[in-house]
């Protein structure tokens, strides 16, 4: 049996080429003692995973060159050797990029409506489908909770601001404000067709193409009143707008800063940091890795709002492993609508 | 009876004029019922009234053109219609910029060791002289206390940078760390001599004119396992440094930006804010005016420092209710060492 895995050959430098990158076929792996093997079915492709191709200190440890690549996977385990984790017992783990992964149990968690019964709320509710594990009730939707309730402290009443609000974290944000009480909900994208979306499905209050005019202007017209809090995932104009439309003790929870990632040269910040004093504004980086703790609570409240589909989202679904930087490279230049997944 | 007041005549376009102002004389004014007249003895210059000369929205109402300006003061009773205050009092306020005002008692505040009796420690301790009310211990000591103990979250241990180290607000910002158990308190200054009294009188680990070569070389020299806490009174390059320079979980109060105050054209802001991803940092700005509660709190611990001696301060003084402008001008400019004080 042929396993194929995805290999950084080479560190990207500004955007990654093809030629950076590998697709190596290799023997599926025997787990061990205390291992499952686990055949992936979906895999998440994510905005973070570019930094972890380059060679700068960061939060966790750049890829490996000549290895195989590393990100969120859901799987059906095909052999195990360890206790409490069975044949056909479908895992949640962080050994994408590849067809076939062999790990120590204790990397695997048990993920579908036996694993988390609450997120079955009721009878006539749908379980919730495998792939929401990557996103919508995985990394991503607890990224969007996290920095909303924790990083921003969100309260009730806030007029809330979010960036790349199309994005998989994006609409999650804008929908958790506007089911925990939020009085206003604006979100930016780039695109006509995402802006609609926004307003049309998600709910979304007001939303703009920060494609179509300056960010600023944009913004103080959806926002009149000003913001409360800005969850911040692309940097550059909209971190200067969002600081420009604070209010009082606004709180600005920067989760990403996409805008700048494939920059070669730094783009210079926003020209209106001093804004911060007279707001007594607030502006805090935060990774999810930080906020696990949170996981249990998160998918407790949220996972009832997805199964009801009072919570909605999309996903993007490309097919086959082959396909796999592909659809990374289509996350950086915003291709998504919601979020990406890789579908084995 | 004469009385001398500065009164605004236009708003300043990037640095002031002496043509925007005019020393005016006018009668002593007489109290009302409930209201004491005072003389005033020590007038407080601040970079942040060049803030209430702009015309522009802020944290305070601009100062109104034609009339008198406003700032902290000491001065003595010379007549009261007010009960509890007597003729002979010394109270602090905030009509400064002219030599007598007068005042609804309420917006008086006794000071002197009388008033604040646990200032003076013991028998041997000499009393805070008045002018310590406008600095060390009065708003620009509360400033330092409270940014570096609410805003920028300090606790022992902390390697903590001030920019502006040689100001009133930065010296003491540093020796209350280092007073408080920083484990190491770097000060950045605009000459050698006040690099020089940084180390030598206020007992910093390091310091370093930013003049001298880039700020973040500096800094990393400085602090080589970098820092926790900056606290921030000058934005631009400082700002960028620090952020670099920025531990796992690091706190920046934003106290102030005099580097960007007079600039006509806003200037680009700190090119690596998405540094704040990985370090988790934040970046909050804040206003003395909201600390007020710390006040009680920061003269019973601070005031017995600077009875004793073990919190040194410096004042700059320039005498006489004409040289009120140019004292004013001279903060802008970094020409004090320590408060700048007008003595009339």
């Amino acid at each position: 049996m042929i396993n194929r895995e995805w290999h950084l050959l080479s560190r990207p430098v500004g955007w990654p080429k093809p030629e950076d990158f590998a697709l190596v076929e290799t023997p599926v792996p025997t787990p061990g003692e205390g291992q499952v093997l686990v055949r992936n079915k979906y895999l998440s492709v994510d905005p973070y995973m570019r930094g972890r191709m380059s060679a700068a200190k960061s939060y966790t440890a750049p890829f490996e060159l000549g290895k195989v690549m590393q990100g969120g996977a859901v799987g059906e385990v095909v052999a195990s050797n360890a206790e409490g984790i069975e044949t056909g017992d479908h895992v949640l783990h962080f050994f994408g990029w590849r067809e076939y992964a062999v790990m120590d149990a204790k990397h695997a968690v048990k993920v579908g409506p036996t694993a988390v019964p609450s997120v079955k709320v009721d009878a006539d509710a749908q379980d919730v489908p495998l792939s929401a594990y990557l996103g919508v009730l995985g990394m991503t939707g607890l990224t969007a909770y996290a920095g909303l309730l924790r990083t921003a402290s969100f309260k009730e009443g806030d007029v809330v601001f979010v960036s790349g609000a199309a994005g998989a974290v994006g609409s999650e944000v804008g929908q958790l404000a506007k089911l925990l009480g939020a009085s206003r909900v604006i979100g930016s994208a780039g695109s006509d067709e995402k802006v609609k979306l926004l307003v049309e499905e998600y709910g979304f209050d007001a939303a703009f193409n920060y494609k179509n005019g300056p960010v600023a202007e944009q913004l103080r017209e959806a926002a009149p009143d000003g913001i409360d809090v800005y969850f911040d995932n692309v940097g550059g104009d909209h971190l200067e707008a969002a600081i420009g439309s604070l209010n009082q003790g606004g709180r600005i929870a920067v989760c990403g800063m996409i805008s700048v990632y494939n920059n070669t040269e730094p783009a210079p910040g926003p020209k209106n940091l001093a804004r911060l004093i007279q707001t007594r504004g607030r502006i805090e980086g935060f990774l999810v890795g930080d906020h696990y703790d949170l996981q249990p609570e998160f998918v407790q409240k949220v996972g009832p709002w997805v199964a009801s589909g009072e919570l909605k989202y999309r996903e993007t679904v490309v097919e086959g492993i082959e396909n796999n930087l592909e659809a990374f490279l289509g996350v950086l230049r915003g291709d998504n609508i919601g979020k990406m997944i890789v579908k084995l």
